[in-house]
């Protein structure tokens, strides 16, 4: 299995917590999104939408969204589970995921970055605005699933690590990469910092990455 | 079965094909986007994201997030089915969906825009160009696959319908609402034009939802 990553992205995160927690040692193939590599014809080749992560298991073809993998690598390795069994459950921790992979992540990404500073002339400031904005409305949106609702357990749904932890993981990370406090969320922020005590997410924090720097400046 | 439902919703869009292609009829509840119902403290208890969709079968509880919906639909109502079999090919068509349902429609629905116009004062033509930008980028990104892929058939994966083609036709009326083109995108416009001829889809359109206007001004 060729894992396509690069120590600062968020989505890739997710997926190296997944492998890790099924014991999964991929090879790994560094894509630098700081000096723009994903947009060389080569990786235009592996996946045309010029994003990370990506996978490649045996002789392809390439598996791409890092929601999708996650679903991949659970269904072809279902051992130990990322999902629970029932359905209902299922959609759960697939919409909590939800919430921070489509409805949060996607608008802090680098090319959004980009793209505001390009076109709308915005300085520093309002983008760093921006980003804190729309990480902050997921973990409003998720912090009131997860203390209200009677499914949350130990971890976001009942007792085991699913999805949406890892999704909850990489949201957290962003949120301190961009020097936002999460002790607003508190049920979010416990069952972070019991995450972070297991080495499958530990080991794939982005800071610990090859190429990744001691701390971080935006 | 009870949806929470908009007639310019594009994720709605998306449930509203599932439940006709199984065959399900549901109790449809409108809540009026425009007028800001999804704000109501009544909606904010069912979805605390305060969007739409929300799907509740039997007793509860809520189902959210449009893509868990979709998989939820196929878990309980397997027949037909709009995922594939093969892990691989599932992990294509949810790829698929992903650029679509998370990297692309989530930045320009109603409440981005209106931070758009709220925090950095940007004027109608600046939202539209944002809009249509990642509408593009979307639409360039999946043509690639669909042109480029030995698994593309009459529909986006193979001659049966998937999750990824009610993400491709959500992904197309939302175009057309915003007065682009898709010619650019020959194979997304053949699927979509070969989608759009059944009732599952047709029937499901925004502008034949109750309470929609019979054409759109943005």
């Amino acid at each position: 299995m060729k894992l396509f990553s690069f120590w600062r992205s968020l989505a890739t995160f997710r997926v190296r917590i997944a492998l890790n927690f099924k014991g999964i040692k991929p090879e790994v193939v560094n894509v630098d999104l700081v000096k723009g590599h994903q947009r060389n014809l080569e990786f235009q080749k592996i996946n045309p939408q010029m994003l990370l992560p990506a996978l490649i298991d045996g002789d392809g073809p390439i598996i791409f969204q890092s929601l999708a993998i996650l679903e991949y690598l659970d269904e072809v390795h279902p051992q130990p589970p990322l999902l629970p069994f029932n359905p209902r459950d299922r959609a759960r921790v697939r919409g909590l995921a939800g919430i921070i992979a489509c409805d949060a992540h996607p608008l802090i990404v680098p090319r959004v970055r980009d793209y505001l500073e390009r076109e709308f002339k915005l300085n520093e400031e309002q983008r760093l605005n921006w980003i804190r904005y729309w990480i902050g409305e997921a973990l409003q949106a998720v912090e009131v699933h997860l203390s209200g609702e009677n499914e949350t357990g130990r971890y976001c749904h009942g007792d085991s690590v699913t999805i949406a932890d890892l999704c909850l993981a990489s949201h957290v990370v962003g949120a301190k990469l961009f020097e936002m406090s999460v002790a607003p969320y508190p049920t979010v922020e416990r069952i972070f910092d019991l995450c972070m005590k297991q080495d499958a997410f530990a080991l794939a924090h982005p800071l610990k990455q090859p190429g990744a720097p001691k701390s971080v400046a935006h």
